[in-house]
């Protein structure tokens, strides 16, 4: 079963308190991929005019976790296994984009990798590879 | 210069709002070190009883941040360049304490490395190394 | 000043000796871009018949070190920064083919990435990201 | 059933015919450590003098994979999982000592880290974190 993006979007803030802080909207689910937005808004800038770390993890883990949950529905306990992400550059201040691919969906582990941009730019401001844990089939 | 943990909790707050969400404390600040506490609050929980996986790399790239604001002094302009996280498992329902110790300070750049445990357990929840970028000396 | 393919395996054959070991042949520099191989060998197998993971690591690496020298000319002092890589799935006794682009090409630090495959499938094998630090220029 | 030193090499060597390009030895095998040694040849320097990054990978791999054999006993079908590096500085022209220790040893998969040094050096040339997927209990 396959999800919708506003369906994604109920589940994430539903699931991940951190995603209602940030106010994550879910833009779009397709085959393999999802694409969030993280609004702008300068509670979550850093000294110098950054948007701090941790939101910008949790906007790449959040995507993981929507393209997942698009592809195989409403699998509330599937978890982070590993996340890797180097920051690039200092984001715009601006709504942060995060598209989700998946790199490898196995039977037990999810390989995905994220582009993080500010609205309107194509260079990266961060990239993230992770890994997620499935649930047994049941 | 070096700060107290209360110095640097006071710096982190204004500095990252998700760590004022997730009402992060600095318990202790050692030469090259620090531990921080994320008190448990169930607002933080997913599905399963779990905290989010955004809370734990929210409290592993602060404690990093804490221990490199205690050797440094009030270096804002310190920012996260690679974090990599593995979660090993479940936390239990309690605080979560994170200890970061500096693996090597450079001139430009800090690496640490962070254990991440349920208060009171000795075993890992997640471990987490990583990269500052620092800013030029004046 | 960009290199040829040639001139790229002989650079990097020339400086990393391992290259030299498992064989390393460029097979071709695109813009931002490199693809190399690894022809198979069965010395580089592990029981079970996989590739050996420092052979795959090998790779990732030197496709990421070609795609640079392919852009940057011939830079011997760009060295590994970080690297991170997920290993997917047991790659066949065949050529493995490791497909490195530049995510982001800074003043002191070039991101990348990298995906191998086994020679004809689409499956990825293992996926790489990693900085390479880069010489002040002259 | 644990392992000494000299088996955990010898399997080594005979699995990963990397580790007997770079002429690996095990030093010492302790409950869940242990520490390799990559002697020094010039062979394995890039330009520069450095020793290159394939071979100081392919060091904290099989330390990993030495503290796991130390551990487990003869488990061939460990693979490396996820494997994440950080270079720090320009190791000496001595011999590389790789000093891994298991942070948890799960039923299905093994995390370590791994300090990485020039012999009879403190500070740190690399850091290795990483994952082992081990094989089903039989």
């Amino acid at each position: 079963m396959s999800l919708t993006a506003a369906e994604v979007q109920a589940l994430i803030r539903e699931w991940v308190p951190m995603a209602e802080d940030i106010d994550l909207k879910v833009d779009s689910i397709a085959p393999g991929a999802a694409t969030i937005r993280i609004p702008f808004n300068d509670r979550n800038l850093r000294p110098g005019g950054s948007i701090s770390g941790p939101t910008i993890m949790a906007a790449g883990d959040t995507a993981m976790f929507a393209a997942i949950l698009g592809r195989l529905g409403k699998v509330a306990m599937a978890v982070t296994s590993n996340l890797n992400i180097n920051f690039m550059q200092r984001p715009a201040q601006k709504d942060l984009i995060a598209e989700a691919s998946i790199l490898k969906m196995g039977r037990r582990i999810a390989f995905c990798e994220v582009g993080i941009r500010s609205a309107g730019s194509e260079e990266l401001v961060a990239h993230v590879t992770g890994s997620y844990a499935l649930p047994p089939e049941k």
